[in-house]
């Protein structure tokens, strides 16, 4: 992670089940100072956009410096921009950056970070989503976090994942648990039946349903 | 917010502007510990998924006692469950959730929530984005973090929302800042003129262009 804010990280990854991981070793974090590259005594990182316009833009010259110490150009770990520009994440992206060698995060703050760095130091730019944020940092966190639980042993069962949503290209059907009556609703009867085979069949055609529903886009 | 984890908060939320905002009273936040509402010794929150299979389900008496506390029913606030099967966040929704009265978020955590609170309690439910986390903290840092910046006082200026991606249906065009020559790049010619007409028109064909490349679905 490169970042203005290191102090914010493990933040909520080292929580729960993914604090675990990170506790037992099974994944790893390092936050990095972006101030620490900068080459005055003020330790300025920004300054203000070519053109004109609000806020301020990363210097290219001091991330660069950030880049090539943490991530050398033999280091095969891919380097990520988190920037509203970039590809939308996908549960699929997860998965390929869970069994690769790592990432680096490049995590943006103002304005932008200048083009030319993006394009000098190849930083492959992911979006967690169309809106806007005050940072990378909470997107970096994000990211991370749908990496991480996909990492052998961190999560309890590997079967956990199989019916997730987007797992199957389909949402998650509805779940429930006890009590049996929760102010009049009762849980349905299909669930409590003990037939394996039916169960199966009303999820499916439950995630089918709530896919069509909602989020039909997943289904072209 | 309503959640497993109320230490986690106000995390990325409490640094830099946000944290500011914060510390001078423009937004304020709570996050409250299910497990206080939970009715056993134990502060059981949780049971296994009615019909079987992997993980916990949260219980819907211990939700809905959470939610009735703090969100009784003539609480005008929106009540939002954090989920991947829910509406995709846009810019749009956290533009109307900054004009409203706050919100009420459930933070869900294990295999998911049990249906019928979330049809009981009318909770609406939110998807970051087409991924699965490990729960609903890091999204709802996101959604509050994409909220909160667009209360007015908490970042600078006004205007530095407009060329903002999104705000205007396209993603941001490239910034550059000094030094003007950066491992032999230039700062394109056209943004030292001093021109703002032209400026302002190259960076209006940035836009489109980069997001005609990228992101075409965003121009249907």
């Amino acid at each position: 992670m490169i970042t203005l804010f290191p102090e914010l990280f493990p933040g909520p990854l080292g929580a729960s089940v993914l604090g675990r991981g990170l506790n037992d070793g099974l994944w790893s974090l390092r936050a990095s100072q972006l101030r620490d590259f900068a080459h005055d005594k003020h330790r300025t990182v920004d300054d203000t956009p070519s053109g004109g316009g609000a806020g301020m833009v990363l210097k290219p010259d001091i991330l660069a410096s950030a880049i090539d110490t943490i991530a050398p150009p033999d280091d095969r770990r891919a380097r990520i921009l988190m920037s509203p520009r970039g590809t939308p994440l996908t549960q699929a992206k997860a998965r390929a950056l869970a069994q690769g060698p790592g990432i680096v995060i490049v995590c943006g703050r103002f304005e932008g970070v200048d083009q030319r760095v993006i394009e000098a130091r190849n930083l492959e730019e992911i979006s967690i989503g169309d809106y806007v944020l005050a940072g990378g940092e909470t997107a970096a966190m994000v990211l991370l976090e749908a990496i991480v639980r996909l990492i052998p042993g961190v999560l309890g069962a590997p079967e956990s994942h199989a019916d997730e949503s987007f797992e199957n290209g389909l949402l998650e059907y509805p779940q429930y648990t006890r009590p049996q009556n929760f102010e009049g609703a009762e849980i349905p009867e299909i669930l409590t039946s003990g037939d394996h085979g039916k169960i199966a069949k009303w999820r499916r055609q439950q995630s089918e349903k709530i896919t069509r529903d909602r989020r039909p886009d997943l289904l072209e």
